[in-house]
């Protein structure tokens, strides 16, 4: 069986997030399994309450990519929750919050957006990655 | 032959992006083929009419770090634009802007660099990395 | 031999320098080596007279996220630097300060954290890394 790609999310800022959600859907188009492990501001994002708020981009983004991503979002573009919701139709995306996260922001699993699958520790991540690609974003 | 690193640039602040230059020029300097995947911020940071320009650092560099950064380039320091031409005459450095950045950005082909070797899509940059290493700047 | 997972650490905030060391540390309970490559502003905050200082977050933390992490600290939870320094007598974890970003803050061995174990170029970090993943925090 093809190795995961494994993305550790730590960002919480739309554009970073978008960018891992292409890179997810991506990977699942191409058949390749795909396990997504939330740490810190990227955890925070996938609150139920607020997944679909605005969650800021890079501070370099500046005035004109506000802008840019605006422009792109108005003609339609997915976010990048509805992007992941996708990827995981099309194949096999698994998405686990960090346990030491989830102490952090004092949350438990209720809290979080049924895109998440649960909660894992850092050996598991290691373990589900196996020998497959580690990606920090 | 040997599998290339594959380089996911997001940033396009001038202190990830010499950071990305220097991965760029060791691999190349060691024989291994390098693919350099353009999205967001980075890719603004090349289009032809500004990549000399500054794109400022990272907030954390603060007024101390930026007066590092522009003291080493007063003492003569390669630029990451320069060193990753210099990458390009010694080995093999591939790179592509990604297909939906470029829409975000509103750019077309005539208005990057002619560091940018084309546009490709994220299906296209996972089948040029192939089993290699995937790292995101 | 097992692969090691070779971190490059670019940040200096202490919430991304947490979430390397607990992959370090996560790495290093499971038997797996640990080569660490610091660069810029990662190697700015293993200066030996400032690691124990407060070397702020990132910005999307905001007010909410440094109360998180203050609250989580005052509860007990090990810094980045101690948990680094249990993963170096848990596993074998090796860590290395970039030679260009030494000469860019202008420090020499002696002005390092113990915790430092010498200082190299890239070519050096990428033979140490073999073939093992490579991870840019």
């Amino acid at each position: 069986m093809e190795q995961p790609v494994n993305l550790v999310l730590f960002s919480g800022t739309d554009d970073k997030l978008q960018a891992a959600a292409v890179l997810t859907a991506g990977a699942a188009a191409l058949g390749k399994p795909v396990n997504i492990f939330l740490q810190y501001w990227a955890l925070d994002s996938f609150r139920a309450d607020r997944i679909a708020a605005d969650h800021g981009l890079a501070p370099e983004a500046g005035p004109a990519g506000r802008v840019a991503v605006d422009d792109l979002a108005a003609a339609g573009q997915a976010s990048w929750a509805d992007t992941l919701r996708q990827a995981k139709e099309l194949g096999e995306v698994d998405i686990q919050a960090c346990s030491l996260s989830m102490d952090l922001l004092k949350l438990d699993e209720t809290d979080l957006d049924p895109l998440v699958d649960g909660v894992e520790g850092v050996t598991a991540f290691y373990l589900n990655a196996d020998e497959g690609r580690i990606v920090f974003i």
